[in-house]
């Protein structure tokens, strides 16, 4: 009894604590949600993966359609004179951009097809890395007065932008999103846009994801290149950094006077519209992973996850086989006539010839918020053995059949809250109001040399709102400003670098 | 009296029988369905259009899940390498490849942005035309044994072929299609997938798109560049051309080969996996405006259209303004509380400030079903006025508001079939049997010179099977076998050209 505790043997391996960024991968394989492929920096999205994406996607789309707006889709290839025509735009811009030069292949003089010579473009034509410049073309052909604004237009697509050094989900050089890219008579429209749809981010995030954010706008070094102002929604992981989860962009006239979107105003004068551009991408799905799971692997928010409920029939001996597929199948029915969230639940049968156990730890690891076990025994009894996913894995609760139908959606709902009060626990335990330079630079230096990336968390510090700070602190500790965040009444203070006087604290993290 | 009666003006000019081509050009034009963009053969869906697609998307997945597949997502780009596996696959679109040949710009000696010569990717990548190869490269990890199969999967994405003469929709360099690629233990299996999905096109273009269909099998020179047997399903459009609407290939063992997709049988063999491919693209878009669209615009079948009913509240005076607007929009709500094909009606209320004429013509070059008129005198009398897209412009009928949100399903599935019976009486009308090579040439000569695209129609004839017959006559008459199509007992006969066995007569056309 005075032994140590053993470790209890995870599914997952690494732990997260032993090594967060293998722990990351491992977490993804074992819950099929997306394979390296051959092709450097892309991912094959598999369907456990995509399944998720779809859900986000579905909602986000609802969202989008509640506020006016709706889809369309514009070229995948943009002629590299576009892209000149906003200075800070191809800067940001230039150094990841996929290529395409030529139109055809061929044989070359060693026998081996190559891009035919013969076939190649006038002008390169640059694989959208963002689409500002290719839809404001489009949108300066369809604006001619008031009358025509605003314009709500959003688009599902692929963008690529060629990284260095990719990540499943995080960073890759091809990536799923949605950009959303609006025109307006005024500012002050425009600038309301681009709040609202930050909303839209945080709530969606909030109530589906189950993961809490600062909102806030970024720092003039941080903004997207072109942008007047930058705004975001900014989530910490488990291993504390933050993630840029959602930004939306006010873009002032800079895109407009790029493009030529001009417009007759009411009072007859000829104006450049107002933009604003806003965008989510699968990067979400790497943030939901890094937020939620654990030591065995997925945890998934119901409200996000592609199957809620999965039955596995218990069958060691052959002759209550039948018997018991035909109880599962008809719970699946029962549970699959209650609505949840607008759809019917997702319930799924495992009736793969495999042993109860192995089953059970697929699903674990694919996350799946409820398990449900039905065994020959319960037949008579008329229970089953229930275990949430938020709960330890031995943790089964044995309850009539009959009665889980009735609590399910109670039960979905408590994890969904249970997930997002654990992750809200956990940021709040890791961010620190910072009063000191000491302070922070003891926030943001790693205490076990043997985990180097295991720091503070989110630091709330006055700044002066000097890029120069900003630069001393990327460099000494990699801590950036992750956003000014919006707050009620900001408190004014000094900045903790230079004594300089500070509107308000702002939040410094590590950053994916 | 005794004059000619004038030809009625028409929204569309050119009129279909004047210059089909060019209303086919104007219809998009007037209904904003979409643009040109500046980037060749490239295409801008604008909202209108987008929303039609998104409603085929939607039902289309949802028939892809019930008949058991899921969605996943592949990589954009193709390594060259992977193309060139398949020999008639690379030979088969080596010739329409978009080539990316560096990953990065920067500014040349003339000043100018240029992709970087020191960013030149060692082997170039090929924007998927189709993405067999970069599938089948990610099946042969996922399958090692027979219980891995089948795989059942789908993909929704955009792909590209190089076009030199695009035509919006029908033919545009990059497009938006879906794309299932399934791997079965057995020949049989995967025969039966490839006959499932291509019922499952039939099925959706009848019942959603109003259109009916030969569906068949293609002769080997016009299947897919690959595939061991290509199922397609062929329309008639108002030309009387043949346009493809969606194909089914049996690839047999040929990809698995090339990619190494391996497996062990039940039996503890080694086998090669047998794989099918189908798909549906944007070009469905054109089909369906050059099946029903009139000299007055789009018309859209219900089930496919992005708003049912649109309500233009007709409001003269000032002071009756806001009743009419609060009576159209009581009417919208109370439409809006019915189902319709699983989904609430769409329903738009207009009230925009422009005079009631130009509102209707805009709805009615957009194609909307039903028609709505609300104005002062219809606030006494409860009446409204209503008018049916594929009825005279002019044919109001006046129905009590409330017996129209009664009638609405009733009268919207009657347009749906009548869309359908009037493509079905004018293809029937343009299908002919014919008997003799005199006939056939005749059949498709155009008889009057000032409209040379007019011709025939469909030819049903019996053919020997020989290639020489299908070039001479694609030579000749620019005419090729549509399909060979399934019938319940084929009828044999004797080719017309050659006098030779015929097992079944199959479908000719000039073809999109």
């Amino acid at each position: 009894m005075a032994n140590q505790p053993a470790v209890a043997k995870t599914a997952i391996s690494p732990r997260r604590e032993e090594d967060f960024p293998e722990w990351y991968q491992q977490v993804i394989r074992a819950a099929e949600l997306a394979d390296p492929s051959d092709v450097r920096g892309c991912m094959v999205i598999r369907p456990w993966g995509y399944g998720i994406w779809e859900n986000m996607q579905r909602q986000l789309d609802l969202m989008f359609k509640a506020t006016g707006h709706r889809n369309a889709y514009f070229p995948l290839f943009i002629p590299l004179s576009y892209m000149q025509k906003e200075a800070e735009h191809v800067e940001g811009f230039a150094k990841e951009c996929a290529v395409v030069t030529h139109h055809r292949l061929d044989i070359g003089p060693d026998g081996k097809m190559r891009p035919a010579p013969s076939a190649e473009l006038s002008e390169p034509l640059v694989v959208r890395p963002t689409s500002e410049t290719i839809i404001g073309a489009t949108y300066a052909k369809w604006v001619q007065s008031y009358r025509d604004l605003p314009i709500l237009i959003n688009q599902w697509c692929n963008v690529v932008r060629w990284e260095m050094r990719p990540r499943v989900f995080l960073r890759t050089t091809e990536f799923l999103w949605q950009e959303g890219h609006t025109v307006h008579e005024s500012e002050v429209e425009a600038r309301e846009e681009t709040r609202r749809m930050l909303d839209v981010y945080e709530t969606f995030v909030r109530d589906h994801l189950a993961i809490p954010v600062f909102s806030g706008e970024k720092s003039e070094s941080e903004r997207f290149p072109g942008a007047v102002q930058t705004l975001c929604i900014e989530a910490m992981v488990q291993d504390r950094k933050a993630i840029q989860a959602g930004t939306s962009h006010f873009l002032g006239q800079n895109f407009s006077r790029a493009s030529g979107i001009e417009f007759q105003t009411r009072d007859g004068r000829q104006e450049l519209g107002w933009t604003t551009s806003w965008g989510m991408s699968t990067r979400l799905v790497g943030t939901l992973i890094m937020a939620h799971a654990d030591d065995d692997g997925l945890v998934l928010p119901p409200r996000i996850a592609p199957t809620h409920v999965v039955i596995v029939p218990i069958t060691p001996k052959g002759e209550t086989r039948a018997a018991v597929h035909a109880a599962a199948n008809n719970l699946a029915a029962a549970l699959r006539s209650i609505s949840y969230g607008g759809s019917p639940l997702e319930v799924e049968v495992d009736q793969r010839d495999l042993g109860g156990g192995v089953k059970n730890w697929e699903w674990i690891k694919k996350g799946v918020p409820l398990r449900v076990e039905i065994g020959p025994r319960d037949l008579e009894s008329g229970n089953v053995a229930v275990t949430r996913r938020d709960q330890p894995v031995k943790s089964k609760e044995f309850v009539l059949a009959n009665d889980f139908v009735c609590r399910a959606i109670e039960i979905l709902d408590s994890i969904q809250h249970n997930l997002f009060d654990r992750a809200k626990q956990f940021r709040d335990a890791n961010t620190r109001i910072i009063e000191s330079k000491e302070e922070f630079y003891d926030f943001f230096t790693p205490k076990n040399p043997s985990k180097p990336e295991i720091h503070g968390g989110f630091a709330l510090a006055h700044w002066d709102g000097s890029r120069e700070v900003e630069e001393q602190i990327k460099s000494d500790l990699k801590v950036t400003i992750r956003c000014i965040p919006f707050t009620g009444t900001p408190e004014r203070g000094t900045c903790v670098f230079t004594g300089a006087a500070s509107p308000q604290r702002v939040v410094w993290a590590k950053a994916y």
